[in-house]
């Protein structure tokens, strides 16, 4: 498409904006308007994209950061024939794939859900990094940024990484239309305050009028040839630009236009008439189209690869960190499977991603401690079809938890692994402890929670997890326990161990991790006071086993739930709502951390927080004393 | 103290950080000499601070950024004659104040819980805001950084936020040491790099080499005389400084010292002898004392004006949405009471927080969207004697997740008001959903979980919540729901209601928020059929109303609970751990959000979770015919 094609495609764009936001009753058309011109220049004349093959593997990548500005996207979709005017008005409506921020779930050309400010370009960071140190393929990843969204920190982790990382095939384009949701930016116009920013990080800036499309033009290709950094466009915009009435407007955020006739009118939508319901619209003859120019040939580089694992084995009664053998199964997979990468937060040395590090450097990516980057980065590999582990202190993930929930809604498949779980970890005190962590992440749509408590069920679990859909979160704790399963054992996603039964049980420990250990010696010194209990390891979180645990609620009578963690959504919570089925339910009791730790240590810690074997045993004696159970 | 006598008491604040972290087994003794120097010259030079009176209105505040560093926090207090050298070496043993992380609710000279690193300098924000706009008390805040934390966003979010307010009684030192925990930092010593980006940002930066105490003293004295633009002092050191086998080393993070005895000695410690255990150690005669500078008399302005509470009235059956009340009664609140502070992430149009801002605009602090920095900055003003109000999208108070776990360490009294909660909010999708906030807020310690369903509730909860300790939260909605509560009516914490109730309750249904209103509808239809249940509305969801839910259970022997938040961590969860005490337990059962919405109507995407009165009241009549409720 010449330039002088680009005006009417421009102006198509913002008459489907406002038509979409108009039928639908909500959206936002003037955030859309803005940035018709950047988005009529890309489609026409910089992407290369096969909108028939999504998938295909020399694809440009473009990920709407504002995602709110969707009926823009909707807009060039139809521009490109993928999407009718039909569906175009079918904007927000129940069962639309045109949703009110986009995803993929719904539409196989949105790279990743956007909706949350500040995630596009640190996502697409990960992207280009797949592009250049993995795939190798010139594909380039375009990101469509609003100006309010560079408040947000994780932008900044995203420009210090891109920056650092020379990510020539990474473009952030910058609508600066000066309003925020509810007024002007902190820096409106002042397009020179960005720039200071992003060049102080190591950024290519480019700044440009928005709406001149010549300009915009040479802005894109000035980025095209920039190489070791990435580029930052700087677009000066105006919101609701083409409408008298909207343009440069506040309070007009986030709602469709009072008058969207006049308007489409006005933007010389459909030849006077209002063209709101398609009649006179832009999907006839006259209707923009768009030839969106295709990728060359590239070929997907770690689809195929794999081979056998060999797992580490360890002896039984050996003492080894959960992290550790983490760590060692994450490298062996790494050598059996091609597609496995290996992110940290700049703690691999505790983490234990350090082993995979060191045999797999190519694929392991060092986020320092940028956490929201990590995650991010994570879900940017896997869009480009890694199986990616990031890594950091359990503790540290809460900083990453509106990425873990936009990556639930994305349905990325993204493995999380958080180290030091619990008081266990002793000296370091509170704000070292994950003690959240599982209800962080059982909260999480469709997401996976799996907590050993020994190294070949670790190994076992990292495998496993490798190949189940969405966020699967891994547990590991920081000091040694011994080996309790031999190295053959299986561990399916959704079981669970039980350690000892007998006929005479009369309530059941349930633990994971750290706490099994303590269950069991709980046992040993019940048991040689007479008490016989039950000891169920809880290794999958989520989902969980509720046959085994209505089996052991129908043979004892009561649960005592014993976890390293915060008493509310953990192991209790998902004990208790494994019997949220109506039927009968058990006598529940839950050991938990209750109290704010100090430095202590380690086993300090755990009789600190009354988890340790000693408490068990003792809360046991006083159910059984009580008659609370029979 | 005169710049000569410096070396010593640096050398002094190195000897006591060795034999701290060798006392304990543990701890950080090297990042604590790579900026003994920087303390040094700080605590006898630049600080104003009276140690007898942490409350002093008129103190500096300092803010350990890298809370690792403890050691030398603690030697600085022994140095200051608060702690002695007995107390120092009970460093990280249990019951010592002197944690492994310092924190407030042990120590009276610490200001806030550090050890997630990034956190010191959005907190230090939020003092600076408090003496500048505030109280107008000429205090300075410090706040001493390590270079690896240079990579969390949470930074820049507060550079960004600092130049812009022209925080000019802010400063942050950065100990650029060159070496994180596993290995080189992304800038190692190059110290331009930072000082580009904080200039972008409008700071005021001085580089310094951090062991030349002449030229440190100068780099303080410039903070102190700057102007109009808050400074960072870039010091250049050498992690381990002093010891020759320690010094930039990689591999001894975290770690104590092997050769501690010969350490003490290289630093010229205690006259040749090892002075490990004090015999021959520095706090005899010899010890160096420091008299730190005392502030100005200052007067606090804010502890004691406050008037009467109006709220505002509706009549019962007008539409008022949560968040409209919400914003209503915490401008009331600030009317009557001037300790009360308002924040909101660049949505005060949504959260309702806007009325707030028009009323009382010196009390107001737009954060922007940086959630990071506004719940930071929440966690100062607390500090400072403030009772904040911070606000935004309940799902996008993920970002501060980690600043809410650490602000509970501190035991900060904070309250966070999440509006849009639940799919109840319609078109704009599962992005902007508050989903996951309960099971959010439920983990955190000591916290508040509060969700109101009417305006009169909603409004006497925001009064209620702003004397309570720890972290508060409140979920409003975004669309109107009838006021059903007269204006009168107490909602004490920890308490519910109970809507509806007769002898012949067949179960009880279990609400809070939106699914108040379709419960009780429910409740209706199912009368109409003969079928008679309870309907309680929890709206304390943390601390939860055990005895009337007791009572429920015992009287109808089903509780049906119905949220509009995913099934994990929410009122499911909270309503079954009030049966974890061991005794008999009802049937259970929960609708929650299980799917993963789309856009939709309000009420659509209530029915298409099935949390509407109808899927209610299926679930009921279900129950009902399988004889599972009596």
């Amino acid at each position: 498409m010449t330039t002088s094609e680009l005006a009417p495609l421009a102006r198509q764009l913002r008459v489907d904006s406002v038509r979409a936001a108009d039928a639908a009753g909500s959206g936002h058309p003037t955030s859309s308007m803005s940035a018709a011109d950047l988005m009529a220049v890309l489609l026409a004349r910089h992407l290369r994209y096969d909108f028939d093959r999504p998938g295909h593997p020399g694809n440009d990548r473009f990920i709407l950061s504002k995602g709110h500005a969707s009926p823009l996207l909707y807009a060039a979709y139809k521009a490109a024939g993928v999407v009718t005017d039909e569906e175009l008005l079918t904007f927000r409506k129940r069962g639309s794939r045109l949703e009110g921020h986009p995803t993929p779930r719904r539409l196989p050309w949105v790279e990743v859900a956007t909706g949350s400010l500040g995630q596009g370009l640190p996502i697409g960071v990960g992207m280009a990094l797949s592009g250049k140190r993995l795939e190798r393929i010139p594909y380039r990843v375009w990101v469509l940024c609003g100006d309010s969204e560079l408040a947000e920190g994780s932008v900044w982790e995203a420009v210090e990484h891109a920056g650092h990382e020379h990510l020539d095939n990474l473009t952030a384009v910058v609508d600066v239309n000066r309003l925020g949701q509810r007024g002007p930016t902190r820096h409106a116009w002042d397009l020179h305050a960005y720039a200071r920013r992003f060049a102080a990080f190591g950024w290519h800036v480019v700044e440009a009028d928005g709406h001149d499309l010549e300009a915009v033009d040479r802005a894109f290709q000035e980025a095209r040839s920039t190489i070791r950094q990435p580029t930052v466009i700087l677009a000066r915009t105006v919101k609701g630009k083409g409408v008298a009435a909207a343009e440069d407007r506040e309070g007009l955020h986030g709602k469709p236009l009072a008058e969207a006739a006049a308007a489409v009118g006005e933007l010389g939508g459909a030849d006077g008439t209002d063209g709101l319901d398609g009649s006179g619209g832009t999907d006839g003859a006259d209707a923009v189209r768009v030839d969106v120019r295709r990728p060359a040939a590239a070929r997907a580089l770690h689809a195929t690869r794999s081979g056998h694992l060999e797992l580490p084995r360890h002896e039984v009664g050996d003492s080894v960190a959960t992290r550790t053998a983490f760590g060692q199964a994450l490298a062996a997979l790494g050598t059996a499977r091609g597609d496995i990468v290996a992110l940290d937060g700049e703690v691999g040395d505790s983490t234990r991603t350090e082993y995979f590090a060191k045999e797999h450097p190519e694929r392991f990516f060092e986020c320092y401690i940028a956490e929201q980057q990590l995650v991010a980065a994570a879900v940017g590999l896997a869009a480009r079809g890694w199986v990616p582990y990031a890594s950091t202190f359990a503790a540290f993930l809460t900083r990453a938890h509106d990425f873990v929930r936009m990556a639930a809604i994305s349905g990325a498949g993204i493995n999380l692994v958080g180290s030091h779980a619990g008081a266990a970890i002793g000296q370091d005190g509170p704000s070292q402890m994950g003690l959240e962590d599982l209800a962080m992440f059982r909260a999480v749509h469709g997401s996976t929670v799996l907590y050993p408590c020994d190294a070949h069920q670790t190994g076992e679990l990292v495998a496993r997890m490798a190949d189940l859909d969405g966020v699967r979160y891994l547990r590991t704790s920081r000091g040694d326990t011994p080996v309790i399963y031999g190295p053959g054992e299986e561990f399916p996603v959704g079981g669970s161990k039980t350690l000892r039964s007998s006929d005479d049980d009369r309530l059941t420990l349930v633990a994971a991790g750290v706490t099994v250990h303590e269950a069991l010696t709980a046992a040993e010194f019940l048991d040689r006071e007479g008490i016989r209990v039950r000891v169920i390891d809880l290794y999958s979180v989520k989902p969980v086993d509720r046959a085994t645990l209505r089996e052991a609620a129908d043979r004892t009578g009561c649960l005592l739930t014993v976890e390293d963690h915060r008493p509310e959504g953990g192991i209790g919570d998902a004990v208790a709502d494994a019997f949220s089925d109506g039927g009968p339910v058990p006598r529940l009791v839950r050991l938990a951390v209750n109290t704010m730790p100090g430095s202590a240590s380690p086993e300090e810690q755990l009789h600190g927080a009354g988890i340790d074997a000693e408490s068990i045993a003792a809360a046991a004696r006083l159910l059984v004393e009580q008659a609370v159970v029979r």
